[in-house]
């Protein structure tokens, strides 16, 4: 436990509010979901870049480890605390200060939810581009430090690719400010590329500066049912190759996905009837609303002549386009259709995506004799596939053995074990299944020359060598 | 100098071609225009990955320094050798090993010259969209180590965004593979982008997976007459907000550039006449045969009809198309009209052009009463301004005053004293005038944590702490 005195001392620099602790942090959740507590000892609530400098002076002094959180929407336990911790909180760092409509900037304090980034984006007629399903929890600290992806990665990249610029404070209290705001800038060595992804574990992310792109002015969004993979391959090399930068989404769910949530939930109006292999989500943007429309919609009729899809419906308005995202981002169904259950996030070629799934199936079969649940589902355009396994009975030695039916496998056709959620504490025993021993070598010997008293977010990512936990 | 026996050494691991010295050496460039000779103790040419590793294991137990080398077409004495240093050439390791035509990538080793890996991309209809003047002579290992930017950074960004996977020998001759063909992958620390950008002073590329991207169907090039700045803004506003995705070049060349180079230097057919104030290269490509062309050929019209642009020209052909590229990348023609004379590369919001040019404009007149010539162009799309300065008389002290005019008014406007041709031993003693001293702490941290011996390009990008060199 950090002694009072340093709790006092946080409070004398970022005030009252500034520490929370007692009766009012056991009413914190642990998660987004509020399915367990905050177990830090004390929640430091830092009100700008300054007060968390001096704050963390104050902890490197005393040893104090501390895990810097964001929305909690991480689905990895990068966040989660031991009871000597301290969690360190952005919540009052929300200001979106600037936005540069020329040259497509905007920056803001690591606190901003992503939601209120793209809805101020929005009002310059601008659009921050990393978006995904957690966006009115998830924040910029949060998506910067774990390189979110989400559901337009095909077009305009992960978070590393649309941040410019990024102000960290380091484990000794060093404020590091990169705020570029260019988009080219080769100045010496990139230093934000080290904090991008990095799950905290390397410095606190206090401010940054993201890259805006133009608003698009036409969207338009289809559903497919497809009957088999070549299907699928040849769909996306179709979109691609005739869309070009104008595919934003080719997002897959597989039959178990669609059956069980669209149509089985009773939460949603399907739009296509069940019983084909695969849906898939294509969206495109543009900038030409007198073609975009027509253009689409003959690609798509094409794609029916042609025999890749056997059904397809165009969203027709901003609310069909509500109810096809819906059934692919509708994280209540899933958990209700699959709970308890162990969710991945794996990357693979695209071309080994059915063997490998096909494998997948009957290994979850052979293991739990008909009994354990699968579903799939993904941004198949960016070669990553969510997998949900469901063993009954459920128990944490099942848990172990989905692991090793999902992330095996992924050894031999060269798959990430994570493509987007990261590793936090969930997948670090698994790490050397998709990283060379030099390659874990060299990020410890990082983390060693970043934070030599390991007092940032430590255990996640890399297991202690002076461990077995 | 290196003692004999670790050049025997060498011999016996890369056989009798793996080492040149003595008066072969002596023939050898020590850049691309054969200005100068090759100044290092021998020239090491490793034939693999493994092979160099074991020469690294060799140099790392005798304290001998090295630095890679790759076209030699760097812009900032970024592969400059002194006498005691042994220079690593990548020309015996130009294999393209693979091209993933279904996953778009491309695995290459290092020495492979950037224009092969353009043309083996374009067997498969594919792209690699890293383009530069230096296409020819430029390496694969030289592009990514110095994060190289070029024609097409506003549509496909750095070189930075076209790695998705590295191998890289480090300073004791470990072999760090981060060959990753994934489009996302956060397992962990990306340790790639430490070696992308830090101009081989981190380790040696030995290999990379390159992404390709689909093939444009079209491409449409127009060269506009622009009479005041406001022009180029809003065209490029107009430009990016509806093309879009489409835009792959917007190019600016001041006048004294165009004068010079398309009409003076006798060396072209000026497409447009001289005396407006800027030339822009305008370049779109897309997917749409039956509409692209009539789309872009509209957006220029509108241009001519609203005033944005003075006069312009839409090239008819791939000759045409080639005869306007030609003005902007005529490096032997700027020589011609500017030598002798210090080339710059800067970053800097577009906002602030106008009145940085100006000012340098004066300030160049008034340094050097009327007889010192500037010359500027860029890629403005990317904010970034290729800028010479030719001192009458010329001197080296005129040269410092040079960069003094350049570098100092970049402080007050956050701009960068290296949008893309990096940092090398040309721009290390003006590093602090865009960067902070946390950064710069920060950047020595990594470098003594990667290289603590200091054997990698030993000098470059950094000044060493021991020296006032």
């Amino acid at each position: 436990m950090p002694q009072d005195d340093l709790l006092d001392a946080i409070r004398a620099i970022a005030g009252d509010g500034g520490v929370i602790a007692g009766a009012e942090l056991a009413k914190r959740p642990g998660d987004w979901l509020g399915f367990s507590s905050c177990m830090a000892a004390a929640i430091v609530r830092p009100r700008s870049t300054d007060e968390l400098s001096r704050i963390m002076r104050l902890c490197h002094a005393r040893r104090q480890p501390v895990i810097a959180a964001g929305g909690l929407s991480g689905l990895v336990h990068g966040t989660d605390a031991a009871g000597h911790e301290l969690q360190i909180s952005f919540e009052r760092m929300r200001a979106v200060e600037a936005v540069d409509p020329v040259g497509r900037t905007m920056t803001v304090e690591a606190g901003v939810p992503l939601q209120a980034a793209q809805d101020a984006a929005l009002e310059h007629d601008l659009i921050y581009a990393v978006d995904l399903g957690a966006r009115g929890s998830a924040t910029i600290g949060g998506t910067v430090s774990t390189n979110a992806g989400g559901n337009q990665v095909v077009r305009y990249g992960m978070t590393r690719e649309n941040v410019l610029g990024l102000e960290v404070v380091l484990a000794d209290g060093t404020v590091l400010s990169s705020m570029n705001h260019l988009l080219k800038n080769n100045a010496a060595y990139d230093l934000k590329q080290m904090f991008i992804g990095s799950e905290g574990t390397l410095g606190l992310v206090t401010r940054a500066v993201l890259r805006l792109h133009p608003r698009p002015l036409t969207i338009a969004t289809a559903l497919l049912a497809v009957d088999d993979f070549d299907g699928i391959t040849g769909l996306l090399s179709l979109c691609s190759g005739r869309l070009g930068a104008m595919l934003t989404s080719f997002e897959v769910m597989w039959q178990s996905h669609y059956r069980a949530i669209a149509i089985d939930s009773g939460r949603h109006q399907p739009p296509l009837p069940a019983g084909h292999a695969y849906y898939v989500i294509v969206e495109a943007s543009g900038m030409d609303p007198g073609r975009d429309e027509a253009f689409f919609t003959a690609l798509m009729e094409e794609t029916l002549a042609g025999g890749l899809a056997a059904d397809a419906v165009i969203a027709a308005s901003g609310a069909q386009r509500g109810a096809i995202w819906g059934i692919r981002e509708d994280i209540p169904g899933i958990m209700a259709a699959m709970m308890p259950c162990a969710v991945f996030d794996v990357s693979l070629p695209v071309t080994a995506m059915p063997d490998y799934v096909a494998g997948l199936t009957a290994s979850v079969d052979a293991e739990w004799t008909g009994q354990g649940k699968l579903m799939v589902f993904g941004h198949l355009g960016d070669g990553n596939l969510h997998i949900s396994v469901a063993p009954r009975p459920w128990s944490e030695e099942a848990r172990h053995r989905a692991e090793e039916l999902v992330y095996r496998p992924l050894e031999a056709i060269g798959g990430s074990i994570s493509a987007e959620h990261g590793i936090g504490l969930e997948k670090r025993a698994w790490l050397s299944s998709s990283r060379t021993p030099e390659e874990i070598a060299t990020m410890r010997l990082l983390k060693a020359a970043l934070d030599p008293l390991n007092l940032l977010n430590p255990g996640k990512v890399l297991i202690p060598e002076d461990s077995s936990a």
